[in-house]
């Protein structure tokens, strides 16, 4: 079983990043509560505001304190975009161990998808984690959840028992889809999203040393669904990840003309319209469209770089801005 | 009346910033003195030299401390400039209540035009003010100047008497329009130019949510005069901000159509040519002209965004460059 | 004799933030180790492995804790590439008294070049320091090395000695050329490679007052020979400098005309093979070609700014990425 691989694990930095800003609770747009059983809310979108600095807050809080994440304009298609940028040197760890919205959570009456370096203490996705071979022993910890429901006692009960840990130990932190904040924590998943890919392709992402990357930030959408679509474009139509990995030349090359979106048959229409193809079934889309839209796989063995994919600023355009 | 929107008022955040870059004079090239009513004045570029570091150190203090502002690299026209970007989630407080130049600091033998959030304790300007319905209850707070000319025991008399302080509870930074700190501080207020054009056209700029932007970086001007244009020009024809507001979306369409500052009918020739038309006088240019070249609309209500102008890398290449 | 520009030192400043990364070796992939003298050595990529966060750590010790150094992406011929951006108020201290790699470490058996702020307190470049006219009396004081070979205790003991230090009182950061942390530390080189080119032309480099730019960002190559190739053409065919200076526009105007690396008639074929064409003697190559491909010179007296140069992303993709 892996240890941390850093000095403080994942969710204690985690949790003092989330001390930090909830001491900040007005320049953040912060609501932070205490439920009955101890369990410490964030809310960062729902009944409260949030904003940009809220979303970067989420970010960091997904990739366990273990990503660096900044707004910055970014140049696609000849036209300026207000973007994120992102970069970890612990992408296994970061992106996979926390930041993958992986973790269903499911009590009686609640339902959204956890993310976060909880995950890495409740271990719930054993297949996963047996891959990753990672672990962490937290005495507390951080999970984020994308919704507009905040979770109450029953739902920390639910966490707080799946880790192993009291009510107490458990900081949750919230925002809907279509929030300031949570564009800001969706499109810092950028590096993520190729991680997973390469996961599902049967790469072993632990062999990727580091990433960098950015994808446009979505305008706030009028409500989840529609936010959905614009916040995967972002990273489908718009994301950029350059990734250093240990690997062979040959499959590199293999996995370079894989990993970009551009290689899924889905490719190519904003993704709402691609939801509504298959009539709302999430789970008609093809799996491997989820990734970044252009891509950079470079060997530190061999210094050759593989890339794969580009940018479609027109659907990107069409979906963030509707023209 | 509205209280302060942040966990510390904008003057306590701007004091605590004054103190650290006071902490750091020769890094920043700053001369830190008191005068002899025990005002504090932060000189950033008047006898001291000042740099990046201390125009930085001048647009956090302008916003206090509610906007994040750093430099980075802009693609305009296909070309690199130099830049700056700016966001904050306080758009009305930051750049109304505080960033915008909007106090005439006029004691006997003084002027300037003073920024920053000392402006929300003095509340000299009574009608903006009531507008924003935003004060703050200050024990000590900080003005910025711009300008050659270092604030005297009587300016600092003067303003503080206004301010409901004493002198000693008073700190001013001061750095003229040509000089590196001053380019920095002037080309971050690319948001509050906008704002102020939408308080000019009626608009409540308190329904503004958040705001994100750029704007180039003017290279340091022969006097202050030819920096007033460069300075203006990196705004009008350089800069780029995206607002996010509370807002139906007719409104909001004609707002994009008027609020770029393309929209102008003084628009097109560099600043300077366009003040040398009007014989030097200021107040015939079109108050309109001031805002940035391109904007984005988004409503936090339907999810629709509104463009509105364009850059001009022509003409910001001849007023900064002079080709 | 000059004194230190700085409130605190360089070496001092540096000395503490290789404390403050010395406290997260997991996070930032170091391994630090004490030798048997005392000498502490930060390995950044050597044994250890290092990452974009060491590349920072590096590239701020280079400069003195007087550069402010950051990744981000830029636009080079439509492109957008992972970049380092990089700005100084302290020009000659930050770039040439620290950051230029001019001292050569030659103890029996060892060779490195050694850049960092322990240069301005060894003085042993002492042409170059005549006319910095620049000494640190430091108590303590940091050298980074270029190169895949770890310092011993008498490579400890020949660096102290030179300094004027005892063994105990120098930390040394390494990371070889073929490395995530030696490419963005040496694409870091961005403004010290055009100062260091001014300096050779018989330039004050004392007269530059403040500096900001930008370069690529090096995949990480197969051998340190093949990195020295592509960290030099970052800059050489992806660098882009803004200095403001002191001087009359003559000088500046002929300065731009032979400071990019656009000037040299080795200019306008990847960097490797410039040295292959010399038969791989470096000191064949000419050495005004070590520059930033294009620049930008501001008179602070005239307020003109002269271009100079131009990138050739081709080149900068041949080099990187092979097409």
């Amino acid at each position: 079983m892996g240890g941390t691989v850093n000095d403080l694990g994942m969710n204690e930095r985690a949790w003092r990043l989330a001390d930090a800003a909830a001491e900040r609770p007005s320049e953040l747009r912060l609501a932070v509560r205490h439920l009955g059983n101890g369990a410490r809310v964030v809310d960062a979108g729902v009944e409260a505001r949030g904003g940009f600095g809220a979303g970067l807050m989420l970010a960091r809080l997904c990739m366990g304190g273990l990503g660096q994440v900044g707004l910055t304009s970014l140049s696609i298609g000849g036209r300026a975009w207000a973007g994120v940028e992102v970069w970890t040197d612990h992408p296994a760890a970061a992106c996979m161990a926390a930041q993958y919205a992986g973790w269903a959570i499911t009590p009686d009456g609640y339902f959204a998808m956890g993310s976060g370096p909880l995950r890495a203490k409740a271990r719930v996705e054993t297949e996963l984690f047996a891959k990753l071979d990672y672990a962490e022993d937290a005495a507390r910890g951080v999970l984020v959840l994308e919704g507009g429901q905040l979770p109450t006692d029953e739902t920390a009960d639910w966490v707080a028992g799946k880790a192993g840990l009291g009510p107490e130990s458990v900081t949750f932190a919230v925002a809907p889809t279509a929030s300031l904040a949570g564009g800001v924590q969706i499109s810092a998943r950028v590096l993520e999203t190729g991680l997973h890919k390469m996961e599902t392709l049967g790469f072993d992402v632990r062999r990727v040393v580091s990433a960098i990357g950015t994808a446009p930030l979505p305008p706030v959408a009028e409500n989840d669904m529609a936010a959905i679509g614009r916040t995967n474009d972002c990273v489908l139509y718009g994301g950029q990840a350059h990734y250093t990995l240990e690997s062979d030349d040959d499959e590199l090359e293999a996995l370079a003309a894989r990993l970009p979106a551009s290689a899924s048959a889905d490719y190519g229409a904003p993704f709402y319209d691609v939801f509504e193809r298959y009539e709302h079934d999430f789970y008609k889309i093809d799996p491997l469209l989820f990734s970044p839209g252009e891509i950079w796989l470079t060997s530190v063995a061999s210094g050759r770089t593989f890339h794969g994919g580009q940018l479609d600023p027109d659907v990107l355009r069409t979906s963030l801005y509707g023209s």
